[in-house]
């Protein structure tokens, strides 16, 4: 076999690996929308089968001889960068995963759905304890793999490796400098916005929007943004569960939000993020279907996408100057809400204690007290049973609010209790990532602030698909951010988008 | 390894499979009820990545070692019934799928999508010449296989082996005087209701009924059938396509219908045939589950069992006596609804072109004009360009319709367009069996028409839970309804079935 032929063999492979893995995802997403309610025994055993097919595909060791042929070959260098780039990745993933013994691999699974399991009921009786010796086990089990990783992915530390797998190549040393500033840079920014006499009152968001009236929403807020849900050529589908995702590939991404009676402006903004996460799937390069480098970058550049769409769009002013008008048609219980007094209210910041509903500006210091704790846990300065202390302890600290219980603190989250450990910083990254695309579009599109009051999204949804989705896995994430902003990570232009939109708010 | 431990081996290789297909079942049902519809050319990807898999997991050459292990083992007599039927099972599915070529495997499913597609345009245009080269391709590609399965099943001929697919054992001859009998019957049956001066009107079936309502009729039928698609602890649900259909397999059975606005009966008489298949999946032995044994018998017994609660319960009097004041309640525009003229309606004898719209009595000429077809057309006495005239002529003899296109002819299936030669003869073997069923349970159980005019079905569900559904596939289909019925397939009791049932509304 000549060097082409088996480097089509090995994207052979790939790609049934991606199909594969397509299918998966359709499963999952029935189990989350669709499945009656009896069938979680026989979905269990279908994941298990579909996972352990899956492991199988990627370690195959067909791959580990392609692979090695293709990088002996003296023609290698011949080769261009998208190939390489897809050999490097095919290559990434299958060190990684045949350097996992498959023991150790079960046993994690195992206890991911075992520490889920009791993380729940611990959470319902809001007692730390009956979570903690599960999550001993599991975070045991992850630093076992993780040490593995380490060599693999040549990390400097366990937890780098593991954060190596949502943000390929970010050190920790890297985030804990970016986030140390953020973190300055948001203190100042909220003592600001504390001393205000200025605050807005989100009162109005709080009024009954029948579920019938949110869904034709939802349906015209992603037909807005360019994500096709309902028409007879759509690529896409909203549906109803309790925490919105998305998922999907290309031609098939779907997304899910939620309908409160009480509290429309939920789903808004569920569905503005998924339609980032959606929009990003489906821009991906066509030619680079099911190849590795067809793929999203990182779990950091596609939160940098959502939060984009979420925020920078849809709450800014300029947006809703050109779609209030549309929300007031499909729902005419809305037909009294200002403007003013509607965009001051879904930008109004206040410290709490919950991730998930945390404001747009507090939200990173709850991610960057996820990080210090993990970083610390693996480093071993913290141990399990003191997790719920230094958890409160920080929130006062950063936060300046009192944990009353762990369900409202420590064990808030599903991240730790599924094994999800490194996935936090992302989050953080993602604000970051879109603070620097922002100021590069505001530079390359002056004007795209007027062009969104006319509701024209295309000048800003052709950029982004031009510098971001289309690149598909190309580049490491921090290269991909270097190519489309001109600079590497920095927590500077996202504070200055941040000082600047909440000064003419709240008036300092 | 001893053999209990191959059996053990064995029985775990077939227990994935069976999962596997239960993962491929939701993908299909995904793709018939929630997939946008641009996702067509991913899904495909996907069903020809998890056919190859499938396939791949039946050939395994390691089966046919476990096989050979355990019945050369001079042990294999002491096995249980269970055990050799599973055995049985396992070694007939792989020596048909091995004796197979893998590239005729696949040119007949490229075949078969081609022609599906084909199919859909001709019949739109109503041209039968646009279908015939690519049925006749697919024609030719079917008798080839049938031909090697002929050897490995040891039927008489090729089209024998393709009704082995879905009726296992049951032979060409056996159906033929079964059918010819039937037929006769029903031609006299029909006679009579013909000269009949006391027809049902059908008028009060076409008010309009809203999908609303129709939604809340399917789901308070299915919960009164002991389907439950609804509670918390639900193992079935109910969602809307055009042509309606079952899927699953135990804790996950899902049916479908569709609400016509201006026909509110075809969705209640779609929801009662698909309960009846959900039923019997959801109460196979759950000692089986995922074993060979644990699943259907056969597509004639399969078809039995909703044709029994379509037709024997759903179109009798006692049914609706017990059901109508619930059907009232949820849908208030049905209140003057007479139960003596809904039951009449329901049992409206017309002859009519189209087989999925015929009535409990014309349907089986329908079936059987597709048997002898296909019959004559494996054993080389129709062409396929005759297709169209031999249709037509059977038409007029059987039912004295006259067929006006090719639309609402030959081409109104989509079975043999999907390479389903041999499927057809399932529908009537259905009828016929639950006409045993029938007449056997009237016996055993004498009071139960006036228990289900109370609304009791249980007696009739343990009835069938107990001589078919749990039986599983632990016999051959003739073989089980002997079992239930003490008799061999024969077309008297439904046809005594059918004269006592309509003599008393058309008063011959």
């Amino acid at each position: 076999m000549n060097i082409i032929q088996s480097y089509n063999e090995l994207i052979s492979k790939a790609k049934d690996a991606t199909v594969f893995g397509t299918a998966e995802g359709i499963i999952h997403w029935d189990m989350e929308t669709m499945m009656p309610p009896g069938a979680v025994e026989q979905r269990s055993l279908q994941l298990a089968l579909l996972t352990r097919f899956h492991h199988q595909m990627s370690t195959d060791p067909k791959i580990g001889k392609l692979l090695a042929a293709i990088q002996e070959n003296p023609k290698y260098e011949t080769l261009g960068q998208a190939k390489k780039r897809n050999i490097f990745l095919i290559n990434k993933i299958y060190r990684e995963q045949t350097s996992l013994p498959e023991k150790l691999v079960a046993e994690l699974a195992k206890q991911e759905a075992i520490t889920v399991n009791v993380w729940k009921k611990a959470k319902a009786q809001k007692k730390f304890s009956l979570f903690k010796p599960d999550l001993q086990k599991l975070l045991n089990l992850s630093r076992e793999a993780a040490e593995i990783l380490m060599k693999v992915k040549e990390t400097k530390t366990p937890y780098e490796a593991l954060i190596d797998n949502f943000e390929p190549k970010m050190t920790v040393d890297k985030i804990t400098v970016t986030f140390d500033a953020l973190q300055r840079g948001l203190k100042q920014l909220i003592s600001k916005i504390q001393a205000s006499s200025n605050k807005p009152d989100s009162a109005i968001l709080y009024c009954s929007v029948p579920a019938e009236n949110q869904r034709k929403i939802a349906q015209l807020l992603t037909k807005t943004l360019g994500y096709d849900t309902a028409s007879p050529a759509a690529h896409g589908r909203i549906d109803e569960t309790e925490h919105p995702f998305t998922t999907g590939y290309y031609d098939d991404v779907r997304i899910t939000t939620h309908y409160y009676p009480n509290n429309y402006a939920s789903s808004i903004f569920s569905v503005l993020h998924e339609s980032g996460h959606a929009l990003y799937e489906q821009n991906l390069n066509p030619r680079w279907k099911y190849q590795p480098i067809g793929s999203t970058c990182s779990y950091g550049v596609h939160e940098s996408q959502s939060r984009f769409y979420e925020n920078v769009i849809g709450r800014s002013k300029e947006f809703w100057t050109s779609f209030m008008p549309k929300l007031k048609k499909v729902s005419p219980s809305l037909a009294n809400v200002e403007l003013d007094k509607f965009f001051r209210a879904i930008n109004k910041v206040e410290l709490s204690k919950i991730r998930v509903e945390a404001d747009e500006v507090t939200y990173n210091l709850h991610v960057i007290i996820r990080f210090e704790i993990e970083r610390d846990l693996f480093a071993d300065k913290i141990a399990v049973n003191e997790l719920p202390e230094v958890w409160n302890q920080k929130y006062a600290d950063y936060l300046g609010v009192k944990v009353e219980d762990d369900s409202e603190g420590v064990m808030q989250d599903t991240h730790w209790a599924s094994g999800l450990y490194g996935y936090f910083p992302s989050y953080a990254l993602g604000n970051i990532y879109s603070g620097q695309i922002t100021a590069t579009i505001t530079k390359d599109l002056p004007d795209w602030r007027n062009q969104l009051a006319l509701g024209k999204l295309s000048p800003v949804n052709d950029w982004l698909k031009r510098n971001i989705h289309s690149q598909g896995d190309l580049y490491d994430p921090e290269e991909l951010i270097k190519k489309a902003t001109g600079r590497n990570l920095n927590s500077e232009p996202y504070l200055q988008y941040l000082n600047e939109k909440y000064r003419s708010i709240y008036g300092f």
